[in-house]
């Protein structure tokens, strides 16, 4: 069972101005578990309050997979990636890398995607694309070895070691 | 319209000893539009001098694309993604991913291009490779992209907010 | 002739308590040539270790190319990628993608290697996943064109400028 939190990052979702247009897609991706949502959070686009929620969900919560929605775009206030960066301890760029060249095979302005993935803790972060195609698309290219990165994260019976960086 | 600079970075290029071998087939890919050529600089291997270009294409001339050739291999001199990393705020790794990766399909050793892609300011920067073959298959990659890019890059009425870091 | 370390990364290696798994396919790989093995190295997943042997391999040693094996995963001693970083001058972020890309042809797994690729003063240094078949796989990606990143890094007559960061 993989304890997941949702963020989606969105001054229009946050304000009430409109609906959170990618989650539903997230949701029944997730549906085929091993997966269970135990939290679900709007922020606005503010790179604090981003970094903010990722430090709640993975120090305090301890949830072992982010999955936040939003803000990964060229936009001038697209700021999801560098909070991301801001709180992770290591990279996961190959998870990144995938998402964008399979999602790229439906859509070529996956490219465009600047999502970040990498390891705060023993929790994933992983960044979905705001619009819902993409969400979905992006999600589904990595779904099946998300098990496989958790069970890595969880595995030798060594205690974590602390991040030197 | 795209008001588009190009930067060719090469030691022998800039002491006149070789004519610029990439800019022509760029050129040529540019021609179908919407993209302006507004400024043709030649700079030598020095990371100063090529950060040093890049400030002044975004922060004073204010131009929206700067493509530049040359410095992305392995030799010694070479510096431009060191340069590039130097002055962007913000990194857009799926087009320098896609450049790769289609260039791959040409040529194996497109795999070596260590080129970077990132916003300063309104301002997109992309390294393309020095060999004129490699610039163009490169550039051929992502460029149905770019006025996308650029368009995302202007979008929401909200002021750019300045980058945290 | 490219004068080739080994750097095999793993605690149950280091210990004794488990033979060296991924070595003889990557040597396998290498007797093609023009490869020829100078050094063979084992030590724990040890940020600080890992870092120590990558310095000496390549200020001291002065090797052409380092091939590191072993903990590139997400598992919580796996920081291999992390040391490389702290001592590359340059990425060659191609390479990477590529092992990881291809890799995940023979196995989708292959994405969450966290591999890195990087140059520090004349020495290529190439992560590798810690299993026989990844590391056999990742290196075969790739390993065409490494005799053309070390004639590169080998180019131009100009002294190696430091690097600047």
């Amino acid at each position: 069972m993989i304890r997941t939190a949702l963020l989606t990052v969105s001054d229009r979702t946050s304000s009430g101005e409109r609906e959170d247009r990618s989650v539903q897609g997230v949701r029944e991706l997730l549906a085929k578990g091993p997966f269970v949502e135990v939290d679900y959070l709007v922020v606005p686009d503010e790179q604090a309050m981003i970094r903010s929620k990722l430090r709640l969900l993975s120090d305090v919560d301890g949830v072992d997979l982010v999955l936040t929605t939003g803000g990964t775009g060229l936009g001038p206030r697209d700021r999801t990636p560098e909070a991301t960066l801001d709180v992770i301890e290591r990279l996961v760029p190959g998870l990144a890398e995938r998402m964008r060249s399979v999602g790229a095979q439906h859509d070529p302005k996956a490219s465009l995607s600047r999502a970040v993935v990498g390891i705060r803790r023993a929790t994933l972060v992983v960044n979905l694309p705001g619009d819902g195609d993409g969400a979905v698309h992006a999600l589904g290219a990595v779904i099946d070895v998300l098990p496989h990165a958790l069970a890595a994260m969880r595995s030798q019976g060594t205690a974590a070691a602390p991040a030197e960086r």
